[in-house]
């Protein structure tokens, strides 16, 4: 078992991860809260898999459970289903005594955030990530959102939970391919901001296709500890925490235009981060044997992605609706070196277009998108 | 003109007021942000009042002003209502280089705030209210929120705006009604915190039902101090803002009872005051001479209130699903002298009951509403 915590102005919270800690680790923290009622908010799915887990968990402790169950997929991430669990509270005349479990991925976990910051303008939530991409990205730092019909994540809060509890062994039922890509995200944070866990990944790449617990354990502590750093400087993203974002405004395009639920966030994202590390290259903010280690260590983890057409208005328009774009020009995360990202504002989508001709050119096997 | 500051940890922002002032303020302020994308919600009768009066204001500027109409009501705050706020930005391929402008009275206030809170995780917003409720309530102290069919401010957030800009001017297009409603609020400041302004408002009573706009400068500002200060010792409501609640519980009561839009908030505030004034008199925080103050001011501007009858089940469930309801007793405020609200908690329902009986007998203008 590993814990760390993420220290922010006026809070601070702590994450735990291991095999075989839920029970004790969500007990401690829902009991030191001593709120009256305890919603767990999870999916379809999970209730299939694990019914009751939560409730048995908290067994014996003072607190009314009740759980409130979403049908799962990335379509339902909208205000809509949003209401539905304000309806569950309203119903069990719920009040500010209440403390919400996002027990799930990063759908859950982010509208159960989002949930808990806006229903009686603010109450507690715990983060219980279910998948790989949850435990590293999602689940710590305090974004919540739903999405709109013209754009992800549109509509959110600031956020942050009063604890992680990442219990590793839910990774068992998930599925290769979203552990596949979950390792994405994992990665990213060696590239951007630890090239000593680049090298550890690097090191143990043939684990990256295993469940050894000692492996993951260490791998997800490491990750976490670079997310909890870069938000703990910067929580609402006024500039550094931006550089989580590396590989994002590739990967927002695609899932997008490929239609959400066709292509994971992680897969679009580690097709993201090899456009990023490609670019970073050509800038000549990577020599050709770093960009050479990214690209080795992703491209086998990778599978090919397909996309309707693109011609450069498309691509334009697609990158520029991307939050993080101000008027003509975006802020584009490249790597000034392995291990140091940097945001590059000012960078137009007719400078990009033509490097992702080249790049689909040179790594065909990323993505399948004809290009006019 | 009058200015004054809010000033909380980590932010402070103007408050403006005064007949004629528009214009300068709302341009300082909006020009002084830079932002790209000025979008002015509103409703549909103020849209017909002041066709393009913000507009007219900003004229000029390096911005672009949009406007969105909501339908005009407090049945329309809620979630599908915020959802067109949201939609309209999108289809404006807004970013967060955008600002909000809150053009109308409570309800318009709350959920552009609660807008402004959300989208893409917040952008800044300003209060122009236009109603005297809005002024002296709603427009200061950040708490936005949209009502849930079982709650009123079941969903919302804390959101300090960028400025709040009262041009005084609007309240001659505002019914006689509301103006008294909104009389209440700027009275409750002076009972609870402000026994000086109760005073100033007891020596020009007669001022109370005109529309002198030198009076009504110094008697806003005066009440929007006092708002202000309570807000700045306590943002999230944990203790002290708590006050501000004064006449609260049974108002809130009352407007579910009678149903929502049959009673303006700051009637059933006034009958609520009027309840708690006599709880306090009755609990002894307040002499004869105090109560008979009190009563002697806001009796005259009450008109009856008519609502279904009432059981001691009715009332006890009515009261707990006030958000400020903990397990079985609630907090309720209460006067320690005219000029000092306290909290009092563990009041339960059942203590109240009688007091509400024998108020009702002494007080038979107030509320209709036949108790068994």
């Amino acid at each position: 078992m590993k814990t760390l915590d993420v220290q922010l102005p006026g809070a601070s919270y702590p994450i735990t991860i291991g095999a075989g800690i839920l029970d004790a680790a969500l007990r401690e923290v829902v009991g030191r809260h001593g709120k009256e009622l305890v919603l767990v908010v999870t999916n379809e799915t999970l209730a299939g898999l694990y019914p009751g887990r939560i409730e048995a968990a908290l067994q014996g402790l003072p607190v009314q459970v009740e759980s409130c169950v979403l049908p799962d997929g990335e379509r339902y991430k909208t205000l809509e289903t949003l209401a539905h669990i304000f309806d569950r509270l309203m119903a069990l005349e719920a009040n500010r005594q209440a403390l919400l479990i996002a027990f799930g991925g990063g759908v859950i976990g982010d509208m159960t955030g989002f949930a808990a910051a806006c229903f009686m303008r603010g109450v507690p939530y715990i983060q219980v990530p279910t998948t790989l991409l949850a435990d590293v990205d999602s689940s710590v730092g305090g974004k919540t959102a739903v999405n709109h019909p013209l754009g992800k994540n549109a509509i959110g809060a600031f956020k942050q939970p009063q604890a992680v509890v990442m219990e590793l062994d839910f990774l068992r039922s998930l599925p290769p391919r979203e552990m596949r890509a979950g390792t994405f995200e994992l990665i990213k944070h060696g590239i951007i901001r630890d090239s000593t866990l680049f090298d550890f990944l690097e090191e143990h790449r043939g684990d990256l296709d295993g469940m050894d617990p000692v492996f993951w354990e260490e791998a997800v502590a490491r990750s976490c500890r670079v997310k909890a750093e870069v938000v703990a400087q910067d929580e609402r993203e006024t500039d550094l925490r931006a550089i989580l974002n590396f590989g994002h405004s590739l990967a927002h395009l695609i899932e997008t235009h490929a239609g959400y639920g066709s292509v994971l966030h992680g897969e679009a994202v580690g097709a993201g981060m090899l456009f990023a590390a490609y670019v970073s290259h050509r800038w000549g903010g990577l020599d050709s044997y770093e960009y050479g280690r990214i690209r080795d260590l992703l491209l086998p983890l990778t599978q090919p992605i397909s996309m309707p057409p693109l011609d450069p208005d498309a691509f334009a328009h697609l990158l520029m609706h991307d939050k993080k774009a101000g008027s003509g020009t975006l802020k584009f995360v490249a790597l000034n070196g392995l291990g140091h990202a940097v945001i590059r504002g000012g960078t137009a989508p007719a400078e990009l277009w033509p490097m992702l001709q080249d790049f689909l050119r040179e790594q065909p096997q990323v993505l399948r998108v004809a290009t006019a």
